[in-house]
């Protein structure tokens, strides 16, 4: 089969590589249907993270079972399904309490942008989409494997809900998901920070009640003022760099929470948040905590992440995707083996 | 009248000092039937903060109002009243979020321990206790002013609720009021981490579970143990040294939340956290949020946080209160005017 290898900075292939088989009894052998490219791929592709020796890469997908170890018991051959970016038992007490990205026997992978992927812990990271898949809800499936779960897991982690004013600091993929979070968890106000006119009309779309395009002080200030002077009650920072954390600080109101999704690239100053009394709560989704819910609101047709998505191309021009990505041509690209 | 002021490290004097009186129309003067010595008092005491000057010292107290400005309407003269150790209006944009300690019109002051003081935002600062005061709830009442509804403040942040394991890390009057607190609230299970026997003591009168005496990496790894050996859903971190941070951060469950309420004497280094999916909320608590609740849990007689006196002096004798107290002859000393 053939699949994505990083070779270093700006240098993907689509190669020939080894199928992937059982190797554990509990692993799944899943083809592809559809992958993508994460925002976080790009850490090594621009170099800011190092490629020691060429590696395959990717860990978003949805895809059909090929087959399955003898003790999986919750998916079979055949079946589409959805399944998060790091795998999952669903069982140890971690994951019982909904902490599934931290699961004593998780693992992470790479390698998912290609025709078929292994993935351990099946019956605790696999969800089976029930009934025939449309092909429109694909794209909005496939981001339930990153992106739409880490966005409402921002959400949910700045305490989201009714009567809450939210902002969501970052408009890529997770951002405008997190959007889309915020409003769905029920939301009183939901303000996307976003100076792209197009990623602006998807963040409108997904459930954004007011746009703020202006960046730094200006930008804060105007969410205070949207915001009875004080600021929103909760932040979603959906970036992960130093500016962006200062940002959501700037924008959080006392006593409000930060619900942070963007993996730390430059710490989090925190000995003002505490005499401001914020809050800050997050990390790498557990993927597994909302599949099913978030699954169901696909295919019924109540939620559409898959908006996100502004290109699409052949798997096997997955170096492009790259390209249009670090380029800032595209928001995210979707790839079809 | 007559009341403390610290001239430096080592020395609190009992002085004449002026009457307070009216200057503004939301203020109110109180004759005080109680009052206290707070850790956080200790600071100055102990050379850590700087004593610029000679200054009036103290930030607890209940006691009998006096006077009041024109404006005041809440309270009035003959009622008996606790008030927050920072004044708030409860009118404001932040107060009504339930942020008091951030007010955007409160102000913070010194000179409790004394005879009279004077109470600006009376209306949105005091509360009147309702019906005759019987003597014995003075210290419970007392403790409402700060360390109380400080505990409870930790806790909430810590989201203790039920269904939820809390421990708490501190064994201070801040931390065994968090100790009750975390009972009252609900939670499942409460954990106090303390290796003094007559602290443990009232820890467990106030509603712990369990005591861990044990320190640093073995405590820690008791309170995982008695957690499914992953930690605790919520733990209130009641101290605000570096070595108490790090306490919180071991014994907190991937995905669980620190309540802070230790005045920050260190930075709690973030890095880790977001990987565990470990959240930090807190600060300085809003008193005035709880107060009226916690007022009428007291006046009920269903809970006792006066219990973390374990000495009481005439407020003449206020040097030995904290001579006491830096000594650890005592954890909390109640100065009778």
């Amino acid at each position: 089969m053939r699949g994505a290898v990083i070779y270093g900075k700006g240098d993907v292939r689509f190669e020939e590589r080894e199928d992937p088989r059982i190797l554990n009894p509990s692993d799944a052998v899943v083809r592809t249907v559809a992958t993508c490219v994460c925002g976080s791929d790009l850490w090594r592709y621009r170099g800011i993270n190092e490629v020691p020796e060429p590696t395959p890469i990717g860990h978003e997908y949805v895809g059909v079972v090929e087959e399955v170890g003898d003790a999986v018991r919750g998916v079979k051959p055949g079946e589409f399904v959805v399944g998060g970016f790091r795998t999952s038992d669903n069982t140890c007490p971690v994951c019982r309490k909904g902490a599934h990205a931290n699961c004593q026997n998780g693992t992470g992978y790479d390698g998912c942008q290609a025709e078929k992927i292994r993935v351990p812990n099946a019956d605790g990271t696999l969800v089976a989409v029930p009934g025939e898949v449309d092909r429109d809800l694909v794209p909005s499936l496939l981001t339930l494997s990153d992106v739409a779960c880490t966005g409402w897991h921002g959400a949910v982690s700045a305490l989201a809900g009714p009567g809450r004013s939210i902002a969501v600091v970052g408009d890529g993929a997770v951002g405008l998901c997190a959007v889309l979070a915020a409003k769905q968890l029920g939301s009183e106000q939901v303000i996307a920070m976003s100076g792209h006119a197009d990623r602006q009309e998807i963040a409108r779309e997904l459930g954004a009640d007011i746009i703020v395009s202006e960046r730094g002080e200006e930008g804060s200030a105007l969410v205070r003022e949207l915001t009875e002077g004080i600021g929103a009650d909760g932040v979603v920072e959906a970036v992960g760099t130093a500016s962006a954390r200062d940002q959501a600080a700037l924008c959080v109101r006392p006593g409000g929470m930060i619900g942070v999704v963007g993996v730390p690239h430059g710490g989090l100053k925190d000995d003002g948040l505490f005499f401001r009394n914020v809050g800050v709560w997050g990390g790498i989704a557990p993927v597994r905590r909302y599949l099913d819910q978030l699954v169901q609101l696909v295919v019924d047709r109540k939620i559409n992440p898959g908006r996100v998505f502004d290109l699409q191309l052949p798997l096997a021009d997955v170096a492009e995707a790259y390209a249009a990505m670090d380029e800032r041509r595209a928001t995210k690209v979707l790839l079809w083996p």
